[in-house]
């Protein structure tokens, strides 16, 4: 096989995670269905793109929308993982998702699948601006989801606002502005009435 | 509104497109459903990114990401229309593109709308380097997801293999290791009993 013959096998194997449904539902005329991990990809690039000027000073965005574009296709084995699941649950995700990073990079010729592979890691890793901004547009993203579906997945989960604001520190971390803004999305989540205050 | 809230706006608002199906079905397990817009918009910048080396030399391929990020938001409003659509209709939906292009870019504040607005201009036009490239990656998907599927909508429109090699030269015109690549994907399904040679 030539090298684009690997890399049409990749972009075929990428396909599959149209397959992949997330927990976040979709609503509106059409919708009212779960979202799908590659749909989801494709909101957060638009969103590298649209809200770049969010991100810190130097930030590459052309990195993170290779990351963001990239960072759940090892969904396609592994599966999604709620956001609020358990750390046991967490740790066994962690191990699939690195299997299938192996296996699905791998259909790449050698050095792009390297490349694309380390550009995965860097996501998880969450260490450079870069990672720090995408990881900040893939917590914001259900969490505006969830605003404007009355409540989603965190009135069909019972997550309270502690939870979340537990997860916006991530977001603040990646995003001095964005994380404002998610702090202030969860204050409007409870005013509404989407999202409990605080366990019962 | 401050900027923030505008940009919010506009990702709210392109979110509309996980609403918009294609005439493309999706096979495979978990899928046999039309395909939507917003995840066929995700598969091509995976494309740009792992098909980069295939664009002409020089080739900006963020440009060419941004223009298939953001292609097909006119959709929201002018639905999609099929790809061997007649002349009139395809008239017709250039028109009712246009006006969507005028009301969704304006979400945005104003010079990031015009940024966008010129990106999408630039993509329609087909003149540059990247937006050549960008519509041969637009071409192409669609053909390797009938390939894969055992005819898709080649066998439910009846479109022959004449009208498919027509629109190869679109991706020849972007790529020319793409184009060859068509034209070996038209033999294929020609050899396959998948797509008729000529009209009967």
């Amino acid at each position: 096989m030539d090298r684009l013959d690997h890399q049409l096998r990749f972009v075929a194997e990428a396909g599959r995670l149209k397959a992949v449904l997330r927990q976040t539902v979709l609503t509106g005329p059409g919708l009212d269905r779960p979202e799908n991990s590659a749909e989801h990809s494709w909101h957060l690039a638009v969103m590298a793109l649209v809200l770049a000027e969010h991100a810190p000073p130097g930030t590459d965005l052309g990195r993170v929308t290779g990351m963001v574009l990239i960072h759940d296709l090892v969904e396609i084995d592994a599966g999604d993982l709620f956001a609020y699941a358990d750390q046991e649950l967490q740790e066994r995700q962690e191990i699939a998702e690195r299997a299938a990073a192996e296996r699905i990079f791998a259909l790449l010729p050698a050095e792009q699948g390297s490349v694309l592979r380390h550009l995965w890691e860097e996501f998880m890793a969450r260490q450079s601006p870069e990672a720090k901004f995408a990881r900040a547009l893939d917590r914001l993203q259900p969490m505006l989801e969830n605003l404007s579906a009355g409540g989603g997945t965190w009135t069909r989960h019972g997550v309270t606002a502690d939870k979340v604001l537990a997860k916006v520190a991530l977001i603040e971390d990646g995003s001095h502005s964005l994380g404002n803004l998610a702090r202030a999305v969860v204050r409007q989540a409870v005013a509404a009435g989407f999202l409990a205050p605080a366990p019962a």
